[in-house]
C-alpha cells in the first residue's frame, strides 16, 4: 500500500490528505509540531495514524505544508532521508528559499516545488476539506530540475485532484504571487485594521459594512501563523509591491483632493479591465 | 393609486422601483437623464411610463437616485415643487451635502435623508433586482428635521423591503461610511491597478488569483460614474480614511523590511476579531 507522510495537518496538508486518500487508498501518515494538530487529524479521519520522523524512509511519497518559514529546513531534512523513489513535494506560497536551500542537495530530483493555489480563510485540521482543490490552479516550479518519474507522479497526483497544472520558474512565480496573492492579503490586513482604530464601536461597522466592505476585507481573517513567514520569506516582492499599491493610492487621494473628476473616473474606468480577467477566473 | 415618481433608474433607483411596486402596487414614474435608462427600465416593466418633470407635483412619493453629485441639486429642485404630503427621499451613499443644501428649504420637512446600504458591482436599470435590499441596513438621517407623518411613510416603505432602519446624524454617518465603504472601494480600486500595472500578461494573473484576490478586488469591478463624485462629494472623510490606510500599509511595510515577524503576527492578530464583527454582519 502506497505510504504517504504528511508533514504539517492544517488546512492545506488536511485538505491534501482528505483527497489522497480518497483518490489512491493511500495510507496517510500525520506528522506536525502541534500535537493537539495530529490528534484532532486522527479523530477526524484525516490521517491513518501519527508518525515519526522514522516514517520518512519508508514513505512513498512526503508532502511539507508546514509554515512558510519552516519549509526550507523541513524539506532539506526530508531529502536526507529518503528512498530513490520517493517524490518529497511541499506546497507553500513562496518557492525561491525552499529552491535555492537544496539546489545542491544529492536528493534534488526526488523533490518538487508545487504551489496548489487553493485555500480559505480558516487554518487547522478542523478547517480541512474534501474539494478544496477541485478545479484550482496548480503551479509546479523548475520542473526540469525534479526527475521525470518523481515529476509525473506528481502531476498525476495533482490529475486527480482535478487541478489545472501551469509551469513556471521559482523566482517568476515569487514575484507573481507577491501582487496577486500577497498584496491581497495586506491590503485586506490593513483595511481591516484601520476600520477597527476610527471605529471603537463595533456597532457601526456592524451597521454600516455592506457585502463590499465584507468581501474587501475577507482575507483579514487569514491566519497570521501562516502569513507572517510568507510576507518574510517573499520579502523582496512584497516589499516592492507594496511600495506600488501605496504610490497607487497617494496618487488616487491626490486627485481626489484636487477634485480632478476626470482623472479618478478614467483611473477608475481602466482598472474595471480586471472584471473581464475575474470573469476568466470564475470559469 | 399612490404614485412613485424614481428619478434616476440604475441599479439602486431601480431595484427600489420594483420592490415598491410589488409591495405598494404603485404605479411608477420612472425619470434618468439617460433616454436608454427610461426606455430600458420601461421594456424590463421596472417602471410603469417614461414620466416627465411634471410628474412630480402629483407625486405622493418622489425617490432621487441620481449619481452623488447630482443629489443636492436634484432633490432641492423637487422640493420646489411638490405637494405638502409628498415624501421625499434620496438614497445616496453621502448625507452631508444634500442635507446642507435643503436645510432651509420651506419644505424641508417633507424631505428624509436616507442611505440604504445595499448595491452589487454592476449597475444601470439591467442590474436591477427584486431582493437587493431584503435584511440589509437602512440608515435615516437627522431624522428630527423630517415631518413626523413623513417620517412614519419612509418607514413603512424601509420595514416593507424587509430593512433594518438606524438612526444617526448625517455627518457621523458620513463619517463612518468613509472608512467601512468608501475606503473599501478605493483599497480594490487600486489593488486592481496595481496588479496590472505589474502583470501586462493577463494570463499570470489568470492562472495565480486564488479566490483571496478575487473577492479583495471585487469592487474594482465597480462603476466610476457612481463612485467619481461619491469619492469627491464625501471628500474630507475620504482623505481623512485614505491617510489612515496609508499610513498603516506605510508602518506594516516597515516592520517587514525590518523581519519584525512578532510586530507583523500581532497587527495581523489584532486585525483578526475582525472577524467576529462580520459574522455578526452575516447572521
Amino acid at each position: 500500500m502506497e505510504k504517504i507522510v504528511v508533514i504539517g495537518l492544517g488546512l492545506i496538508g488536511g485538505s491534501l490528505a482528505i483527497d489522497l486518500k480518497k483518490n489512491r487508498g493511500s495510507q496517510i501518515i500525520g506528522l506536525d509540531k502541534n500535537k493537539n494538530h495530529t490528534q484532532k487529524a486522527l479523530e477526524l479521519g484525516i490521517i491513518d495514524k501519527i508518525g515519526t520522523e522514522n516514517d520518512i524512509a519508508e514513505a512513498n511519497v512526503v508532502i511539507v505544508a508546514v509554515p512558510a518559514d519552516a519549509i526550507p529546513t523541513v524539506t532539506n531534512k526530508v531529502l536526507n532521508g529518503v528512498d530513490k523513489n520517493t517524490l518529497v513535494f511541499d506546497v507553500g506560497s513562496v518557492k525561491g528559499p525552499v529552491c535555492d536551500q537544496i539546489k545542491n542537495h544529492a536528493n534534488r530530483k526526488n523533490y518538487v516545488a508545487v504551489h496548489p493555489i487553493a485555500g480559505t480563510e480558516f487554518s487547522g485540521p478542523e478547517a480541512a476539506f474534501s474539494g478544496l482543490f477541485t478545479n484550482k490552479i496548480n503551479i509546479i516550479c523548475d520542473k526540469d530540475k525534479s526527475g521525470k518519474k518523481i515529476l509525473e507522479k506528481t502531476l498525476q497526483i495533482f490529475d486527480e485532484l482535478q487541478m489545472r497544472t501551469t509551469f513556471m520558474n521559482a523566482d517568476e512565480h515569487d514575484k507573481h504571487i507577491a501582487y496577486v496573492s500577497h498584496l491581497s492579503h495586506i491590503s485586506s490586513f490593513m483595511l481591516g485594521k484601520t476600520v477597527l482604530e476610527i471605529e471603537p464601536n463595533e456597532h457601526n461597522i456592524f451597521n454600516m459594512a455592506g457585502s463590499g466592505f465584507r468581501s474587501t476585507v475577507r482575507l483579514a481573517k487569514s491566519s497570521p501563523a501562516m502569513w507572517t513567514p510568507i510576507f518574510l520569506q517573499n520579502k523582496k516582492n512584497v516589499l516592492k509591491s507594496l511600495n506600488e499599491y501605496i504610490k497607487n493610492l497617494e496618487t488616487f487621494k491626490n486627485l481626489i483632493e484636487e477634485g480632478s473628476d476626470e482623472k479618478v473616473y478614467s483611473i477608475m474606468e481602466n482598472t474595471n479591465r480586471i472584471k473581464n480577467i475575474l470573469d476568466g477566473i470564475v470559469k
